[in-house]
């Protein structure tokens, strides 16, 4: 079998990691790489991995580089939001390339943006390549596990998610995006700007929704900043009492007036019970716990890899895809 | 969105389960039974059910009462071994029906019968239709689950899997196969017939490598009785103690001179751990914990139905399918 040839749009936190994933894994031929940050855009990748040279240039005009390469697959990692992923993710589809985001919109834009989604599904199929939004969340732990569950319980009323994250030890970039360090008031501003929280809980309740034929009525959404109660330290923080360390997001779906989805996301530091947790109830009841939780930062980068492979080699329909529309490992059937 | 047609062969514990989730659910219209058990044929379904005249008559004769019907998917729950199922099986695949079945060698039978899968595959290609065998196990607990938890952590090196199933409130069929009250020796003449223990374990183990890439050089599979400390009794049965009050699987899988896959399966009376226990390691980690573990019958019945709505509206590839080439929640696409 022919390896997969892959772009890297973007070489962040997410992006570094697919390349050091995807350099150890044949199934895939690294194609080329670009980031518009100028910090990065000329060096080797390699030396920016800290992995010694790869001849392999990060060019700072992404859609020249990915012209001149010939890769198939465009794994796109540089923001959490569709209208400004959009205008990227065309781009690449119109040369004809098959586009795996970390885009978080991306994951099911029909809730947010039925328009610009609705524009890639026909552009996509026009050029005859797919487009996924996807990663550990939203695309695994609070989408694609519960449904996956709940397809065992026959008849399904209710479904709760519960991850709680650690933020120790994680990418800044996330430290960052949970509030760290804030005062309350700081983070009630920096959250209008949508500049703090996890995107993507309304795409993960609408995966579920679609995927179990409720119809959301209602969606409210919380937030709420967990404020440090001691001084604690973590990395370059030095948190005093009172101070943000972290935040707890909630949403709650209505079907048939009734509360049948609950979903709840903590960020914090040192979180007494890091751990995700899934709740079906129907005909039948399944709970399941991951202990730990599933791990952030590989995990996204793992999956974005993994369907990455897929949308190549599927055999399957073309357009715009979410998590529930591809098999995560099919056999190779040759497509 | 038209009612997928259903067709039911074989109608007993797993058969009236279906029935019953499908009579709750508006993407299907029951479109006939069969059962060649003479106890059942002649009946109303409804009747057998214990839900009151549905119409539906149980043929005897499976095949004349499928012409008849306009089902496009056969439910087939008739036999866990492909040798028994594969005649059936063919049958509905010439009469242009796609075909889920229980039948546990099935969900992968490339590893026991490579010439049974290649004939399955051919037949349902050249009838436009898909041939997928599942379950809550194989097919779900034990395989695919781990398949979709070690796309979480990079390069995967070991997976582990252990499910724990309480045989008190389970169907009686599945009691017997785990050999209830038999004597050691009993048990041992039994297993050698293959009328005692979990099948499918080695098609599970297929499941997993294959969509792993690895090679398994070497399959050990090792089967122990668990026998009453004490007196017990459940429903029809009295054990005392000695007597088989169920059994342990094992099954260790060796790729690269080294034991990668770990796979335990306990039934039993009453074992004080009924879970469902999943555990990958490669470059990051997942434990999964499934309190009280996946419900057996009710998960099987489901997934069943599940599947069937799948092969029938997904627009992707025919032939033989199995639980990894079909995503279980696709999103109507128009096939």
């Amino acid at each position: 079998m022919t390896a997969v040839g892959v772009f890297l749009m973007g070489v962040g936190g997410i992006g570094s990691l697919v390349a050091k994933l995807l350099l150890q894994d044949s199934r895939f031929a690294l194609r080329g790489a670009a980031d518009t940050d100028a910090a990065k855009s000329g060096r080797d990748l390699g030396d920016l991995l800290q992995m010694g040279k790869l001849g392999i240039e990060v060019a700072s005009r992404p859609l020249e580089a990915l012209e001149a390469s010939d890769a198939q697959v465009v794994i796109h990692a540089t923001t959490s939001f569709l209208p400004r992923a959009f205008p990227e993710v065309m781009a690449c589809v119109q040369r004809g390339k098959h586009v795996v985001s970390t885009c978080e919109e991306l994951a099911y834009p029909w809730a947010r943006y039925p328009e610009l989604a609705s524009q890639l599904d026909q552009e996509a199929k026009a050029h005859g390549v797919r487009v996924l939004g996807g990663g550990v969340n939203p695309g695994m732990v609070m989408d694609l596990l519960p449904i996956i569950l709940a397809a065992n319980v026959g008849k399904i009323t209710h479904v709760k998610v519960r991850r709680v994250v650690d933020l120790a030890g994680r990418r800044p970039q996330l430290q960052r995006k949970a509030g760290l360090g804030l005062t309350p008031e700081e983070f009630q501003v920096r959250l209008q700007e949508r500049a703090i929280g996890h995107v993507g809980l309304l795409e993960s309740a609408h995966l579920i929704a679609s995927a179990l034929g409720w119809h959301l009525q209602e969606v409210r959404e919380q937030m709420t900043p967990l404020l440090a109660p001691r001084p604690m330290r973590h990395g370059a923080y030095r948190l005093s009492p009172g101070q943000v360390a972290g935040f707890r997001q909630e949403l709650v779906g209505i079907a048939g007036d009734e509360p049948v989805l609950r979903m709840e996301l903590v960020m914090a530091l040192e979180p007494p019970d890091a751990m995700d947790a899934i709740e079906i109830e129907g005909s039948a009841r399944v709970r399941a716990i991951f202990l730990g939780g599933i791990p952030g930062d590989v995990a996204t980068a793992s999956l974005m890899l993994q369907w990455a492979w897929v949308v190549a080699c599927y055999p399957g329909p073309m357009g715009l895809m979410t998590v529930r529309d591809l098999p995560l490992w099919p056999r190779q059937m040759g497509g």
